[in-house]
């Protein structure tokens, strides 16, 4: 855990203390290598990127202070999250990313210190993802901070979406579910980028999305019309300490969800699986029946609340 | 001026009380056409769009309460203003909009009504300016409404930047500068998409950007090394009742500022702009010299200090 506090206690290690021209200069020191130079990167009045080559992808997510984190998560981790919790969206996708651009909105007492460890944790994933970050902006917003980070990117070819799923298809979560909040795991994970790209090459694959509100909530968009998931509590990998409950509702898993044609070859789906990604877990957690064939002894995924993001 | 107040006083006309399920579906609604279905719309872990052709573009920008504008502002202005300061920065490269997407960070307290109002501007100009919204975000934050917006776009062939301007070039900028906020620009204006389109198919034109936080502040990063903007007040285009003080540091302008070659035939740039843009002002405001050749009469433009993000 940090001792970088959010808010400087002093007005000289504070963002307004040093005014916004001095500070998009620290924050293109910050970022380094991450960010690439005008026009490519952060100085002009937009960022130019290459063009997608076939279907592009575009997303948006923030962090918000009080809301994603709190005090006690270093900012490096923050800011790492930032870009994280978007690649998740592209690798649901089975796309690749290609550029971002971060408009923060923050109280003038934040700590110049505290956001520089903000930026450094994203520069860090930034390079190791190879996504530039390209643009931005600030502006003040007294007593909050809050990033939000675009992400531009790219199909790797077939656009995989979260319809297409039939009655009879298999149910697969990669990873394990559950505790993310406790374990750490919801600043800790890596999205899924690369599987996501295998699962789309894959005709057997239907449809996808990733697992972000709890998988009970999360699962209704991927389900078809006139059918329902059954799961069954025993067969749901659940990370180390996590309860049924808890693998289905508390959310922040970024593993991905999908589905797979009733008549596939599993076996030689799990086997390509695991010599690709001998480290990624892959469970089949059930299948999509008809709505009124639910096997008595499935998951109600109703008792399951999801984050609910507005109460 | 709008009766409908940001934040609801009874829970019922909240966004808290119906859900964020409840709330997409409305977003859906209220954008209506301005949003196509997914994958090329809201609904999906990201928006699908069409590629750039040419260099892409990307740009970030976001409204917030209390800072870009307050509770005497009607929200459809809000939302229309939201979209149209991003379109302004991809007006100032002489790209075109292709698609947006949406993060909204908002108290549970702020009025379905209002934010029912705020996406109807949004969405009327999405549509007279051709850009559909594509996707988003929505997540809590107490005592805040942030919307941020990111705009992909494409370069209509060549990019116009900041920098290439030399000692010697003419400056112009289009429309008037000044008292944006008391006038209602702010709210009012269209951004200047075909005008810097047009701009940029002119070899003669050097670099360009928007102004938005005082023709003051925003010159420098269109001023070459070892040069210097010499203006002169009885130059400057203002608005009715600005001054010239005004006219340099209010910001808000979303006018463009560029510089044309000295060499270059302005009466003949002149002559095609009013046959291609009749009701846009055009004006030659002065011209970058050399750093030490500053005519005693042009103005000091470090005594004019534009708009200040973080203070």
């Amino acid at each position: 855990m940090t001792a970088t506090p959010i808010f400087s206690r002093t007005l000289k290690g504070s963002v307004a203390s040093i005014g916004e021209e001095a500070l998009i200069r620290r924050i293109r020191l910050w970022l380094g290598t991450a960010s690439p130079r005008s026009p490519a990167g952060i100085g002009d009045d937009c960022a130019v990127v290459r063009p997608a080559r076939g279907r592009g992808l575009l997303t948006v997510d923030p962090v918000a202070l009080g809301v994603h984190f709190d005090g006690r998560v270093p900012p490096r981790a923050v800011g790492a999250k930032l870009l994280k919790r978007n690649l998740s969206d592209i690798a649901a996708m089975g796309g690749r990313p290609l550029a971002a651009v971060v408009a923060l909105a923050l109280d003038g007492r934040v700590s110049v210190r505290w956001l520089g460890e903000f930026y450094r944790g994203l520069a860090r994933e930034s390079r190791r993802y190879k996504v530039p970050i390209v643009g931005g902006d600030v502006a003040r917003l007294p007593g909050a901070f809050v990033a939000t980070l675009a992400l531009a990117g790219e199909a790797g070819g077939r656009v995989l979406t979260r319809t297409g799923s039939r009655a009879g298809d298999w149910i697969y979560v990669t990873g394990a579910l559950g505790g993310s909040l406790a374990s750490g795991h919801h600043l800790l994970f890596e999205p899924r980028l690369a599987e996501g790209a295998w699962l789309a090459r894959r005709g057997d694959v239907r449809a996808m999305m990733d697992v972000s509100d709890g998988l009970a909530k999360d699962l209704a968009a991927l389900t078809p019309r006139g059918a329902a998931p059954a799961l069954f509590g025993a067969m749901l990998p659940r990370r180390r300490g996590a309860s049924v409950r808890s693998a289905l509702s508390d959310g922040e898993d970024y593993e991905l969800v999908f589905s797979v044609a009733s008549g596939a070859r599993r076996g030689s789906l799990e086997t390509s699986w695991r010599r690709a990604f001998a480290r990624t877990r892959l469970t089949c957690i059930g299948r999509f029946v008809r709505a009124g064939a639910l096997p008595p002894d499935a998951l109600m995924l109703k008792e399951y609340r999801g984050y609910e993001h507005l109460r």
